[in-house]
């Protein structure tokens, strides 16, 4: 299907910028990405597959994302990070009354204090965007991990 | 070069479909993306540089590139694991006579049953593929991989 | 912001491009994406927080930068590998008097002469790019590496 590139360029700015936010630790510029009434959901693969529809976070909310990232910051503090995420290309699947499902690829490499780096986790957001009527907002992302077995898994926003 | 928007978006459509479509082992739908007389050819970048152009794989058509597959399906229950490909952005080198050369970056993440992901292998997509006339398609893939030290290299396509 | 189609091509390009004449070895095209005056620094991520705006690398000029290369190359006899550089899409924040500020997710995969892969390093590109007069060149770039311990990382520029 085509899509104007006009919502092309807002899907993809979306996706991109708020990589980035997080990257930066700019964590309330990457709330702003999310609708009010936005979903975050982080879920193993294998759940999905599996059929067990359980997230590792499950956030119904904006408040509750807000929530979650006060925790987060706090953990933060005992498990001190960069974080890096590499994008793949996005893929938007369909644009329906002004929402487009979108898939991107993504892997994130976490670098600790010394200066390592390493292969953090690797999955898929498969998220609807609001587009068309202001800025692109997240209205739901759902962040599908590959990576389960990284006990410090929880400590940043994917 | 300037490349015509249109063409640029099959493109880049075509090679993120593509990946998706292993990572989600929809591999009927992987082979969709190839031409009927496509060819398909997996080779390690040294025997490039050293100038013996032998591939790991290669296959002469799709129907060779669906033998393959019923293969590594096979191979597959003993060695069960998740892709994931991260893609660089596309270079479109040439498009001439409905054909473009394009070149793609990629790694490929692999997790198994555990919830343990590793760098599975790096290399770069050397695609020649069909524009401007129906669906673009894979006219000829040389997949050119830096990687070739692991074992389990050939349990899915690439 | 919006950015001109055409700009966003061209800025696009340069940094894919750029990443793909290290890839080859073409270490020569690669200084012709530099502007004659521009600067290339490579700092850990660490020294910019720290308010220490000391480079691993710092090239005033693109004489220094070819200096560099002379350098790079021949500590590479001693350290033979292939890299491979994944980019997320690039983010242009500005384009104002010809000049877009533009930053890059980025990481390299470095792969031995035995054929196996690591992730080298990852970071991000925040690049000066003239624009809209002749070809797109650098004439800044900045590295800001997350990864700092590794003992080899200035046998290629990244």
């Amino acid at each position: 299907m085509k899509v104007a590139p006009e919502i092309k360029e807002d899907v993809e700015r979306l996706v991109v910028d708020s990589a980035m936010f997080i990257d930066r630790d700019e964590l309330d510029r990457w709330m702003e990405c999310f609708d009010e009434q936005a979903r975050y959901v982080v879920m193993p693969r294998d759940n999905r597959i599996l059929g067990y529809p359980v997230g590792l976070i499950h956030c119904e909310n904006k408040a509750r994302i807000e929530d979650r990232i006060v925790c987060l910051r706090h953990a933060n503090k005992y498990n001190p990070h960069f974080d890096r995420h590499i994008l793949s290309p996005s893929r938007i699947d369909t644009v329906e009354a002004g929402v487009a499902s979108v898939e991107t690829n993504f892997m994130v490499v976490q670098t600790n204090k010394s200066g390592e780096s390493r292969l953090f986790c690797a999955g898929v957001y498969e998220d609807k965007i609001r587009v068309g009527s202001g800025p692109a907002r997240f209205l739901e992302r759902t962040v599908l991990l590959d990576t389960f077995s990284v006990p410090t898994m929880l400590a940043t926003p994917i």
